[in-house]
């Protein structure tokens, strides 16, 4: 909402918006003075609480790298000193930040965002570890075989989990890497291959997979089988997750909080996990 | 992500796309006749689970009601048939839809959306129900009266909580009554009160306020002080909540997933709850 000529909250132009930038006017000053700065009363009301929370998502930022063919996000910011507030116009492609490819991005006649039930968005997350094959080969796939490890470790994966491959490649981000493009153009990152699609889809009835690259196929693909062959199950993938280092492998809960974008092909989310 | 020419997914344009409008080329078509279709994939997969979950979020429309200065949120189809995916770009102004309202969006050097802790995301929510008085009068306020009669029959509030009014005003979402102006153009629609808040503030800690209507003060407001003093302690609010009266009044908790737009005043936010 908007506040007419009563607290003047100006911020500076740019990609990271520095608190230091922020210049007070007469009526933010004085209120200021009344209210605890905001970490002192962010550390006074932590309290011990039972679990962690882990944070999946990237910052969504303008400019955040997208796949070939998609604009990048870009924002206008609205500094209306006159107003006393602050805000941002943003405007993307569905398919940009941490976000959720819906059946619909692929399938004719798929489920668009807002038809994913609330059930399918809080699930069971199941992390696959392929870092170490992903530092030798940046083109690595999750296998049948890395899913097949992982139940004689951990146990079987639980229907509708979201099956999450931790590549390592989050660290990348912002860095020529995150996409490795070669001289050709063409994309070297991990991704999810056909047959653990397969042993999901069949053995295992997950409700999503999701990624810590641009793309739930792996960066070389040009047929595009995992997108096609997991969201023509009726299934949802999320691209360009964060923070999968800091979850235990097994045990803990994803809520994939995607905005519900009207007849959305997918959309940004903010994925958060406890345990 | 983009799949250059494999499988045709086009869409008509319009404010509600329909699953009977949509055109399948041949790829998704032989696709389509390998693999089950969305509802019967998505039914045969479904098993019971502890606990329920509901959705507290409306869909994010094109010309979602927004606050007077607002720009409504406009989308652009992108249906590229030789493409062969679907997807939209969206432009909106940050306080769109059930959105978030973080403390930069008051308050100079207020904290922006991503400096929100992933802990602070998922509290206890707790529902004051104040249908019936905002029956009788739409610019009813939730009074820290109503917070003491609420402790008195469920229980002292929790720390960091976030408590949320129900008025009853979800369910007049794309009616004139949402904002419900009258011929000066002022609004009616219920809010939170003073008393409340500093209730809140001074002897609960609550971590956000959230309300089922355009604003956390009510619709005739001109100081907006409930913004500018919740705020102004270093706390969140949310605004055009959904679904509240589908919670019980105590003992669910929510997950506040709005994406970490950077340096966000706030922004639109997918809200689960599960109890």
């Amino acid at each position: 909402m908007c506040l007419p000529g009563t607290i003047e909250a100006v911020r500076e132009n740019g990609s990271a918006v520095s608190r230091r930038a922020v210049l007070a006017g007469g009526g933010a000053a004085a209120l200021a003075a009344l209210v605890p700065s905001g970490a002192e009363a962010h550390r006074r009301r932590r309290h011990k609480r039972h679990g962690k929370v882990v944070d999946l998502t990237h910052t969504f930022t303008a400019g955040f790298p997208v796949y070939t063919g998609n604009a990048p996000a870009k924002r206008t910011l609205t500094t209306i000193p006159a107003n006393g507030f602050y805000k941002q116009e943003w405007t993307f492609d569905e398919h940009s930040g941490t976000h959720l490819d819906a059946p619909g991005h692929f399938i004719a006649g798929g489920r668009t965002t807002p038809e994913l039930s609330a059930r399918e968005l809080v699930v069971p997350v199941v992390v696959i570890d392929i870092s170490k094959r992903a530092k030798r080969d940046p083109d690595a796939e999750v296998t049948a075989d890395d899913l097949r490890r992982y139940e004689r470790r951990y146990g079987r994966i639980p229907k509708d989990a979201l099956v999450a491959m931790d590549s390592g490649w989050a660290a990348k981000l912002n860095t020529p890497a995150y996409k490795g493009a070669d001289s050709g153009g063409t994309y070297h990152f991990p991704g999810f291959g056909l047959s653990a699609i397969e042993y999901l889809i069949d053995r295992r009835r997950g409700a999503a997979i999701g990624v810590d690259t641009l793309s739930l196929d792996n960066g070389p693909s040009t047929t595009f089988i995992v997108h096609s062959t997991w969201l023509g199950a009726d299934n949802y993938g999320i691209e360009n997750l964060a923070g999968l280092d800091r979850l235990p492998a097994s045990g803990a809960t994803a809520t994939v909080g995607v905005v519900p974008w009207d007849a959305g092909s997918g959309g940004p989310a903010r994925v958060l996990a406890s345990y």
